[in-house]
């Protein structure tokens, strides 16, 4: 695996303040941020932006969805190959707002794996994070619904929800690192995640959205030590 | 509009010859034949590409497909708005490798409308085309199934397919604008297709798997005189 | 067409209400409307209830949806011909809570031609109605979004909307009759929907939901008179 | 758990031959032969068949799939309470010929535990089969695609393909009931079936396709004891 933990996902989802030129400014930003403090860090531009950024950055660039179909007569879909093309390292899969069929996941997982691209399954609960564990994707993103939205934060809420669901996912699998998917806000939340068992965060506009996000990036960076 | 018509439309697929660094090469080798000749070329490369293939060239770049969704919340979506953002100038709707529901079809040449992108929606047979016609993109692009695949090409298959689903458009709407979709292979199928009332090609593996794409591309162009 | 126009549809949809043995019992009820009143009432229970219903009444039994594949190893599908097996005369087609692809709309609409089933397309605003129009379904149900949900009725909301598209549909083909599927819920919307030329209406909950269901549609159908 | 088990499970598919008249025809043979035979025997009739087969069988009547929706304003799809409304015991879920979503199938999972009604989830590899597993369904009916189609037979193709499939699922979970889901024609390989640690089979063709009818069910009962 090349994505050292622990790690931060941005997930820039299509969010417009990421989108374009501004997912490069955005992913540069997050590059730099990398290179200061030594974080592992992962960004997930809009589709159309991968080439771009990740021609424009050295930090991993993920696609935030691929297709399982072969590249070739596919007009409209995002192949494992190109993204691998466009210099993507890896892909988010089955985000809770793009959901897949089980065999895709499946078959996404596997051709990740021989194009060596690195995969984080997200899933929306105990069962499902079993479920998406038995299938050895190298990360697999817990939201728990608790946590999702709001002003709830993983070390506010019921801290049992993350490390049962980490403890689920070990009795499956021992090569799957698990992530805090949701409930991530600042620094203190990624050490608390930390310290729940879980690699890492995937958060989205707590970052994308924030009016200073070189400072929200330094806190979060700040939580992984 | 801002395309000019009569138009050679060349979508990438997702085949890796043209796809990530080989997608700017080939979308440059069509401006290049575009600058040269005076002809209108667009090219719709894979949807990672768009914001490096934009930024490479001075022709029109489509997306492939988008989804008619809001940017923000929408991870792993292209919207419409995305595809602005990374310089795309328009999209295909519908093509037949990436069929979407006709509320979608409505929604997107209703959203792109408003963003000032233009719309090339792939229709099937006589009906459909009719059927899309009535919801008024800048283009319909016509693959009349009896030319899809093979050896066939529009010059020597019942030409009476094209005209024929030409004059069905017309009694429609007289704003949009019919390309052929399937069947051109050479200058000879281009001028035939113009000759039959649309007002340019679309075409893929003809181009993107030639070994030659400098004299297919010009050898296309000079069909449209 | 054997649907004798004007008409009111009663779509069930998935409302326990309706389901099962009370499924049979409304179907019953308007059955007996019918036949009383001479009214045409066509009745679409939940799928899994066509064959006890039809067997039951005399009225056309509509499948809420039908999918566009063959007979045969199309495990949990419900095929064109299943539901004529079943014993139904007809289907709605890209209903607001089950909208297809346009592809899938021309197949389906072929598909229950060639059997002999009829076919109400259900379309969300004038663009789209036209353009279903042009895949000559035997009915296009209208919804405009402006009389859909809370207390609007097609007698009190503009009317144009429902004037101008029946005028659009009709620029487009003589063939399809037009129902207004929503703002329905009393005999004088009724009255109010063929006086803008409709030729009948297709309503749920109004009838399924009521506390006197035979008052309620013994009040519709006086208002096809 | 209301499924005996070894059980036969016999999907009608979309078959002509199972549908309508004839499914309830077909339904009432298997339901003779497991009277006589003492052996379990579940039918899966095409979906607009359920009540009707439901109201004429003793035997369980499931669902070839269901939809995890809400029952109420979701037309043209089957909620798991319009199943059980209309009689069915169960459902299969996520069949190779209707794949779902792993949330989905996750929440049909779970609705039909609430509901009382039983679920076989059919799988296509190992890695999958886990997945589903540690879903915790009633029952996972495993179809390697080694299995599938030609005249391949669960007794001369590779048996380990079955047993390691078996074993693996008992790894993530001691709860779930396995089918061979693929490979059978006749009693021979529904012994070899249970043999290599499965509870029973799932077929279609083999039964629904046979001239004769009686003595294939015959047949496959007779490798039960």
């Amino acid at each position: 695996m090349s994505v050292k933990t622990p790690v931060i996902v941005v997930n820039f989802k299509t969010y417009l303040e990421a989108s374009g030129p501004a997912a490069v400014e955005l992913a540069r930003l997050c590059s730099q941020i990398s290179r200061d403090s030594g974080a592992s860090i992962v960004v997930a531009p809009p589709l159309p932006d991968i080439s771009l950024v990740a021609s424009s950055v050295d930090i991993p660039v993920f696609a935030q969805h691929l297709d399982p179909v072969p590249s070739g007569s596919t007009t409209g879909h995002v192949t494992v190959e190109n993204a691998r093309s466009s210099g993507a390292r890896g892909t988010l899969v089955n985000h809770s707002e793009r959901r897949i069929k089980i065999a895709e996941i499946h078959e996404v997982i596997d051709r990740c794996r021989k194009a060596e691209l690195e995969t984080i399954v997200c899933t929306n609960n105990l069962a499902v994070s079993k479920a998406c564990a038995a299938m050895e994707p190298d990360f697999v993103a817990i939201e728990p619904p608790e946590l999702i939205g709001g002003d709830v934060s993983v070390t506010t809420a019921n801290p049992k929800i993350v490390s049962d669901t980490v403890e689920a996912i070990r009795s499956i699998s021992g090569n799957v690192h698990v992530l805090t998917g949701a409930g991530v806000k600042n620094g203190k939340d990624v050490s608390k995640a930390l310290e729940l068992g879980t690699e890492g965060v995937l958060l989205s506009s707590g970052v994308v959205k924030a009016k200073d996000r070189k400072s929200v990036l330094q806190d979060l960076v700040s939580g992984l030590r």
